[in-house]
């Protein structure tokens, strides 16, 4: 019978810091028994996706393979690691693992698209362990930078994997699980086979600090504050929602939470058990009888997003509050790269409000959820790995990973999006590329990212868009002359708009055009296209996107 | 007689990082002498000027007024600052004055567009002065990171105000003049009324670093290397040109300079004389002698740019070199906000073709132009000016650097774009607001900001392009049905195109039309577009932008 391997294969997160989606296989080849870890989403931006929704990685290879699945196994509730479950489930309809919280926000994306919540089954931490074909697998409780965060401890005939997924060393997160030495290193006796280990932050070459740190100098940033106080972060990051309203309180200030998302967060972690010391929360019936210069008020959009709360409040009005001179606004958050003029411009409509506006610049209050490189390093000696994979990064950071687990001794390797690594014996290799990419939710459409349409998007983007009609008569005759519009386009200095000159250059055209070309629609665009973009081209200096719409009339 | 006044009206730079262009006048209100200082452009982003080529301030104010200017003044030759004298200067039709290099690179922008390159008249250093009505100005060398960057002393009958340009304290500036306290000491003796003062790095709280600190890290950087090296940066930054080159040198490496930007720069700068000691380059038929390995290549694109050498070279083949495993690629200069995502692309590429990539992310081998926190309050202290009015910063820098100067007892004032303020009393005080904004170069046409042509372009990127054309006959009817045509829009699940249901979408709201609406255009138009948007946002949820054609055909 045909030899048993053990494979890896990420769909997401291995080229990009967003939509994790990694598989682990084994079985003969081609016909490995297939686990799912995380089904995530990254988010578009105006350069490479404007007006998509969500990206997430294409599945088809997983569909086409949807009966060799035995389970999914979602490792935390942040969107880049749970936001596509509530889309791609009901294709791989595959039974779900999760621990409470994320379990309880799986099962809100599920009903969220009209999908069956119980298909997630809730599991708890490590020893616990779910049995998923050839593979028996626990969650191993990490410090991250939202509740119930696990490593996957997967072990398989060729032993045991520790998959990471999204940590940090932190000892005293606040919120959920402080990280444990001992319990990683008791994982670690029998032998790791591969350890495939966050690399985000490889490039930050200082230790990582704890979420603990930031209170002290939060509270005195706003103890002697006058005006208004307000602070915004992830949503989901529950522990720094908790040190800025402890902070708050510390300050002597009431605590009031805006933000459906925010909102929600702290609710499903309540009613979760795992946020039992959050602050008295003002409800917002009586958001009126609190004094603003006794506020400490938490409010959404650390990345600049359109409609979050930061957002709103830097264009005048949220939820009734209207800041000013003497107000403070604190990014207790990092920007993302992609968000950096979205969130400047924010910050400087504050400034023309004379509000005071604060950010993690000097790193006195923001500290990032990921492992930096000598933590990285410290779980590298802690699990003693015969391989590293890394993974969660853009491919600079895996690459900079590999070389450092090399350097070490550790055989490492990157496997980017699409390629399948097998494991099963001393070294890493890669041993299939498969057809990968992104999918992107467009309204409520899901579209490949190469099918086009918002290539046109960002075509008619840089160069503006035209369209030509004309009218073929009965005879195969020009009927009337053409009639042009155009969309986004300047025109030249003068009296004739571009449309103008666009109309008579295509009359012309038509009217020195042989019958073959005017019988033929596919000629007459040709003919058309190549007259509009020559006249864009010589009076605008752009050559515009054009669309021709023939009409041909037929006798009856 | 009305009462002589002094004033400062930015309009631009006081908001943004970019496009500087300031005016100062004097005389009575509203018939003030005019100069303005700089004219400079600031490039797009797909977020908010997509397709866009250049963008300038809005000069309407000024050219509405272009008796009264005496003369332009460049303070130096980077594109923020002169880029926008060979588009704008025909506008105003003033003497231009400049230094030797600064004006050398201001007539090869005047002649490629067609202006005469002899308005500009080149200026010594300090204490030569240009009588500009009732303006006596000189140029004042500061280090920054371009030859001859020069701050202006404007001496007006209200007194002395030095507008510092871009500047650094820099006393080892390696390539133009070091900065040298004593003479801006001995130019502050007659009492200086106000400091208009650099704000980029306001924020940035150490000290700056000198030029001089970066060719020793650079050359060990690149000493034991084996393979090519290949480093990026402003082409105008001479300075650092020349110390990659000379660190390549140094390192026993033979200099390749690619990219007609800074091939240009370099001969400029030589011709001009204020770069004596660059290395040796290889004359590009020569390339082909040199080993790869012993190579040092200086190329174009430190910010991304989609046509410059970086990107090419990350794209497979510039000039006839490949990068690969081995080679390295340094970044010696700051990413822009703005430019991460397409900087990063970039260096994920050359990730994946094994290329080594290092950027300034650890202080080595970059340092800025501008000054520090620091550096410019120990030029507050060195100037004693009566005033300080931060510029050439986002509002949010003018805002710190204001605080900073009240704190040091310095009446300070922000004077954002379109702001006039009145220097002549005790206090700066805005007394008046005019019409300002930013001018597009799009294509070969100059349109406002405001137009509503990029507004349409960045509409269609993310909803969508529908266009719907219709016949009405000679006798009020719909002829034949609709025509169709989607851009940029995905078709929904299921076999008809959205372009097909939108068909009968208003077809339907045809056929039930009143003949009051069928004779009118635009309830014909708002009908079908609102048909349009309900039933794509029915069937694909997004709200596309809907342009539609009507064609009336007359009987005859």
């Amino acid at each position: 019978m045909a030899k048993n391997r053990l494979i890896y294969l990420p769909l997401g997160g291995a080229g990009e810091i967003g939509m994790n989606t990694y598989v682990y296989g084994y079985g003969p080849a081609g016909k490995e028994r297939l686990i799912l870890v995380d089904l995530g989403v990254t988010f578009p931006d105006m350069d490479s996706s404007p007006g998509v929704d969500l990206i997430m990685a294409d599945i088809a290879w997983l569909e086409e393979r949807r009966d060799r699945i035995e389970a999914i196994f979602i490792t935390h509730a942040h969107e880049d690691h749970i936001g596509a479950l509530g889309l791609m489930h009901d294709r791989l309809a595959a039974p779900v693992h999760a621990r409470a919280f994320t379990a309880a926000i799986g099962r809100l994306k599920l009903e969220e698209k009209g999908q069956d919540p119980n298909v997630i089954t809730e599991v708890a931490a490590y020893p616990e362990t779910v049995e998923a074909g050839p593979f028996r697998v626990s969650f191993l409780p990490v410090s991250h930078s939202i509740p119930e965060s696990a490593g996957l401890v997967i072990d398989t005939p060729e032993g045991r994997i520790v998959h990471t997924g999204d940590f940090k060393l932190d000892g005293k997160p606040q919120v959920g699980e402080a990280f444990d030495p001992l319990l990683w290193k008791e994982v670690a006796k029998p032998g790791v086979k591969a350890l495939v280990c966050d690399s985000t932050n490889v490039f930050s070459l200082a230790p990582g600090r704890s979420e603990s740190t930031l209170i002290g100098p939060i509270t005195e940033l706003i103890r002697d504050r006058q005006g208004m106080v307000v602070a915004t972060t992830f949503a989901s990051n529950v522990a720094r929602l908790r040190t800025l309203a402890q902070a708050g309180v510390d300050a002597g200030r009431s605590v009031v939470v805006m933000g459906r998302a925010m909102i929600r967060m702290i609710s499903v972690s309540q009613a979760a058990g795992v946020l039992t010391n959050f602050p008295p929360i003002v409800p917002q019936e009586d958001w009126g009888t609190v004094p603003r210069n006794d506020m400490m008020v938490l409010v959404t959009g650390s990345q600049g997003e359109r409609r979050a709360g930061s957002a709103q409040l830097a264009n005048g009005k949220y939820n009734g509050i209207t800041l000013g001179i003497g107000d403070l606004f604190l990014f207790s958050s990092k920007t993302i790269p992609g968000n950096e003029l979205p969130v400047s411009r924010i910050m400087n409509r504050f400034s023309e409000m004379g509000v005071d506006v604060v950010d993690d610049s000097n790193g006195h209050y923001h500290v990032s959820g990921h492992a930096n490189r000598p933590d990285l390093e410290a779980l590298h000696d802690l699990m003693k790995p015969e391989m590293l994979i890394p993974m969660h990064g853009e491919h600079r950071h895996l690459r900079q990973h590999a070389m450092i687990g090399e350097a070490k001794g550790i055989a490492s390797l990157v496997v980017p999006n699409g390629a399948m690594a097998d494991l099963s014996g001393k070294r890493p290799k890669i041993v299939e590329y498969i057809e990968s990419g992104r999918i992107y939710l467009d309204g409520n459409v899901l579209i490949g990212a190469m099918d086009g349409v918002v290539r046109d998007r960002i075509r008619m983007a840089l160069n503006g868009h035209v369209v030509v009609g004309i009218i073929i008569d009965e005879d195969d005759e020009p009927l009337g002359g053409a009639w042009v519009e155009t969309h986004g386009m300047p025109d030249p200095e003068g009296e004739h708009s571009l449309a103008d000159l666009i109309e008579e250059a295509v009359e012309y055209q038509l009217s020195r055009a042989s019958d073959k070309t005017i019988m033929s629609d596919d000629a007459l665009e040709e003919l058309i296209q190549r007259a509009v973009r020559k006249i864009s081209k010589d009076v605008i200096g752009k050559k515009p996107e054009c669309r021709v719409m023939i009409n041909r009339l037929v006798g009856g």
